[in-house]
């Protein structure tokens, strides 16, 4: 984002006066609604307060220190995040107690033992070979989870595997420095559902094969925890019986998977990109933005007709954006293009050089591409960099 | 990347003797294979002189003033870009004509100015409203393209849109120091294509409206020329008459999509990505691997059988990689994990911390989330920062 001040107002631009008194928006700018960010982490806080679970967030969607306070602000003091460069960017902003919630890279060794020397770093296995590296190699004392698959079929094994179970946690009993945490789950087919109701028979189901493996393994670890928490499940579900520790992350921003699949409203949503009208063409119903695969990352979520979607239009307000506008959305996305399909009614009240607000479908990805955030009260706010 | 020397060869680990003399690889990292990629630019340069075209490439693509470097010495001079940044960045390392193939984004008049003060900018326009801002707004010459849409339907107008096309020449006819080049098309639509003949179709299709054109404004501008220029047309077909320009671009690197809609064939993919093996799940044929979708961005391709292709495995070999492996794919991508779907065969050579070699579906997008290349002989090269 520069900060020009290309003041067009002769030439009868749609300019709002929020635009006039500070750095004006020029480039794609992911746009942070920081009320509603707020609101969503107390909603998660207390929830979890509540139901008297431990909150360790997910970062991974915002990896900004500064919604890190944000956090703190609401009593969090733990964190799971996906990479160690994560780890390290919130060790160095202070976090102590972090959980890698992605399978040890046993390649990155030299950061693992560092990261472990400073601060308390949880780690997920899933095969004794990892477990018998991590013993010969680390020299502080570490705390794994055991990864489950709960039904996402993407990392982790099979809660009725009791075998490659049983293999991990004898390699973790006979290791001198590793402990065993528990058991930990993602039931990230939650994405996909249908809404609130098939959110809740999800969990409900991924959380059975939980009860099962503690049930089976509290006499011989009395200590074991379980842990689980997509943002669906946490954001709709009530029943957390028998779970230690939720992981949610994406709701801290949400988007419109999470809106699609009854996780949100629309009106959670905390983040938009904010792109500059470069062309009109009335004549297919179409405009053409800056902001394109680069900015938006290129998720897509099916309408009811069956239309790719590649992100919602909403109304511009004075100080940020409003509701989504119904037959005006994201069509398409080429690296720096994007296509967006209007009505003839929008379309009327277009002008070159408008600014489009456009809500992300996979808000992770897009926060990921765009660096920082400017919240509509004009302050940036960094992430994590490169 | 990270510096990183922790060797485990007392774990029987599958090390390549090739990473045992340089800075070992333990993230995910986007190799480049130098020869391929400057016989790629050596082959459309010579095509180029052989046809009687200038190559302007589009640097979109790898976004690196080394690789320009490259191009430099094949004789290049001019070049395309996709926002006023990378103009900047490769203004700032001398290159003097550069046309930015993006519709004239008015909120960035400043930069636009600056640059044109600087270098030959050339830039695109699709209404009589932006020439009128430019003419308004500029005080150094610039030259228009007037964008048609040739079949791609993204930008540009309609080429029988005689009326529009009339008003933006006579808009530009009208300004000051605003000079009108000629007609710019990009035949998009040919990644789509099912192989060389449907390009050739396709290509032939989108030249035609270009000679229309041609023809009809001859008269009123003698000077007018012709740029055209998707990769699948200028690397398939050889009947370029009427044209003066080619600006293609991502034929640097290549990748599947090109690969799939009969552009290239898998050997002049000159990118691949090294994702660390971090867990192996023969019972579901499936190996999890450090490298998801902010490494390889969400590009996807469909198989003859309907499936999804998020990149192909390929062999490894002692310094870089080989031929695709038939039934070893990427078959999901999450914000980190990269899920690959493998044969029984090739999960029992696996083993947790080997390096698996993944050819990108788009190349333009894999590159720009990673930052830098490392050639297969272990050398950095950096892209534009941020």
């Amino acid at each position: 984002m520069q900060a020009e001040v290309y003041m067009p107002t002769a030439l009868g631009f749609n300019l709002n006066t929020e635009y006039m008194m500070r750095p004006m928006i020029t480039t794609p700018t992911l746009l942070l609604n920081e009320t509603v960010c707020r609101e969503n982490i107390h909603f998660m806080a207390h929830k979890a307060k509540r139901l008297g679970l431990r909150l360790r967030p997910h970062f991974k969607t915002h990896v900004s220190t500064t919604i890190g306070d944000w956090f703190r602000q609401e009593g969090v003091q733990q964190i799971t995040v996906s990479s160690l460069r994560m780890a390290r960017y919130f060790a160095d902003a202070g976090w102590q107690d972090i959980t890698l919630a992605f399978p040890v890279n046993v390649l990155e060794m030299q950061t693992i033992k560092e990261l472990a020397g400073k601060i308390r770093l949880n780690l997920l296995v899933e095969s004794a070979e990892v477990v018998e590296i991590l013993n010969k190699e680390l020299d502080v004392p570490v705390k794994l989870w055991l990864k489950v698959d709960i039904g996402n079929h993407r990392a982790g094994i099979q809660p009725d595997n009791f075998q490659q179970i049983d293999n991990v946690l004898h390699a973790i009993k006979e290791s001198v420095r590793l402990e065993f945490a528990g058991f930990l789950g993602h039931a990230g087919q939650t994405y996909g559902a249908g809404g609130a109701e098939e959110i809740r028979r999800i969990h409900r189901e991924s959380l059975q094969a939980m009860h099962s493996l503690r049930a089976r393994y509290k006499t011989q670890f009395p200590d074991l925890q379980i842990s689980v928490g997509d943002t669906p499940s946490c954001s709709q579900a009530e029943d957390f019986a028998g779970v230690d520790e939720i992981r949610p992350g994406n709701f801290v921003f949400y988007d419109l998977m999470q809106a699609q699949a009854g996780s949100c409203t629309t009106d959670r949503i905390a983040v938009a990109m904010a792109c500059p009208l470069v062309a009109i063409h009335a004549d297919r119903n179409e405009l053409v933005v800056y902001g394109g695969a680069i900015h938006f990352s290129k998720d897509r979520i099916q309408d009811e007709e069956g239309k790719q979607i590649f992100g919602q239009v909403v109304e511009s307000t004075a100080t940020g954006w409003g509701r989504p506008i119904e037959g005006v959305y994201m069509k398409k996305l080429s690296q720096e293009h994007g296509i967006i399909h209007a009505t003839d009614e929008f379309i009327r009240q277009c002008k070159i050089g408008d600014l489009i607000k456009v809500l992300p479908v996979h808000s992770c990805l897009t926060a990921n591409l765009m660096g920082e955030y400017r919240t509509i009260e004009g302050k940036s706010i960094k992430r994590m960099v490169g």
